[in-house]
């Protein structure tokens, strides 16, 4: 018979271990074990985080910290999603292992997802792959995500009155350029800048390392501050070693006689 | 000279008071004032959950809960965006009477915002009219949305991996037809079951008094679960008085020959 295993994903978060729920802080007392990646596996800052959540709000004995290493993901394959695919394979089996190792009965294991675990992640796809080795159940506790920390450090509303937002990634804003679906484009996992390819006026909100120390916020009109934000995440990149950021980014020229929606 | 004022906006979550953030917990007793709406003014489930959150989380014995009147939007008037002006201007006008009488020489109150300040809500419009009354600053503490509670009721992934997801409206989804910019929608702000008017195949994740107790959730192919969810919905919304719902919807049939994006 399989044994019992119930995953807890519980999202803490992008910095500030106060955007931890209090659903999060008692899943985390719920658990049996907490399985946390390898320090190094995660850049520093990141493994920080996690390491104050678990100082700070952890405080059920009975509950072990499992660490475990991170698989890579091969950066050299040429086909990205079987390589990703591959990555979360290796992973599951790491998880599948330590879980197996560290509750020889089954019981209740905790992730902790950076963000939210829906947003942008893959937690889920890795913890289906466990359901055919335990009895699996998996609740999800969702955690404050790197947009509502973004609008929230430029306090401004995420959406125009009753309007639509697009959340995409800095890939697909350069490949598929400006939306026709939505005024407003929330811009995640850019590595490239890719406003930078926009044509036309735009205001824009960048925020990066958010709810941390390092946070660095810049607004304006995109052509005012293009430059500045290139710069500015060039030299936190090089003085931190990584840089995580996210923008909000808002066309503030409707072609005339463009209808409105 | 005009008194500093500082307004806390504070995300609350959905539903479940375990979904308010250890900084939400900290903001609210680091409050002078507790702005509530009047009992009456709002859905009798929606209060009950913040007089529980109150209940639970407020320790600060110096902290005043101060109840204020909530204005009705003019429900008839022709011209919807000047009566959502007029209606924010009257709430506006409330808090400032509020704060000036409970805070005469200045200080700190609290707002408990619906799920996540940022996102279709209109607490920061309001909040923004004050700043000619007094010397303000706001803060943004978020909070736990709607969307988040129905990914992880659910336990999905938001979006597909790297893939755009919209987030819209019930009557822009109407108005627009379904979006070319993402195969993945999110729908707010839905009385009128929009989900109707699509054609073609796609896959529902739906969810209403998402985090309390009275929490429904309908997943399946649209055409398999439309009329379910229509008379769940009309069902539940005669029994309780009111109904919060929204959903995720996807395409899952990509046209032959369409280019994937
Ligand atoms: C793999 S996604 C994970 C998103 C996460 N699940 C969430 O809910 O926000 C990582 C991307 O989120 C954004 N991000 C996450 N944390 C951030 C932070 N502290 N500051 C700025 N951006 C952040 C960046 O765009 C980054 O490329
Ligand atoms: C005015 S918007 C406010 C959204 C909120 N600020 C948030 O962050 O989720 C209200 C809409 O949010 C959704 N919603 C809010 N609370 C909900 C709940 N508990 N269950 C289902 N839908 C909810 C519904 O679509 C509803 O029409």
């Amino acid at each position: 018979m399989k044994k019992s295993v119930e995953l807890l994903l519980v999202g803490i978060g992008v910095g500030s271990p106060a955007q931890l729920t209090l659903a999060g802080v008692d899943a985390i007392n719920r658990a049996d074990i907490v399985l946390a990646p390898d320090k190094g596996a995660e850049k520093a800052m990141l493994a920080e985080v996690r390491r104050r959540i678990l100082a700070t709000v952890l405080k059920n004995p009975e509950t072990r910290i499992i660490a475990y290493p991170s698989p890579l993901r091969d950066a050299a394959a040429t086909d990205y999603e079987a390589a990703v695919e591959r990555w979360h394979d290796d992973i599951a089996a790491v998880w599948r292992q330590r879980i197996a190792a560290a509750l020889p009965d089954g019981g209740r294991a905790a992730l902790l997802v950076w963000g939210d675990p829906s947003l942008f992640d893959s937690t889920l796809r890795i913890a289906e792959r466990l359901a055919s080795d335990f009895d699996l159940t998996v609740e999800v506790i969702p955690g404050v995500t790197a947009l509502q920390a973004l609008t929230a450090a430029h306090r401004i509303p995420l959406n125009e009155i009753g309007k639509p937002v697009l959340l995409t990634t800095g890939r697909k804003l350069t490949e598929r350029g400006w939306p026709v679906d939505a005024d407003t484009v929330a811009v995640f996992l850019d590595g490239a800048c890719a406003f930078r390819t926009l044509r036309g006026a735009f205001a824009i909100w960048w925020g990066a390392y958010l709810g941390m120390e390092e946070q660095i916020l810049v607004h304006g009109e995109l052509e005012a501050v293009s430059d500045d934000i290139i710069r500015k995440r060039a030299e936190a990149r090089r003085r931190h070693g990584w840089i995580m950021d996210i923008y909000l980014i808002r066309r503030i020229d409707r072609p005339k006689g463009a209808k409105e929606f």
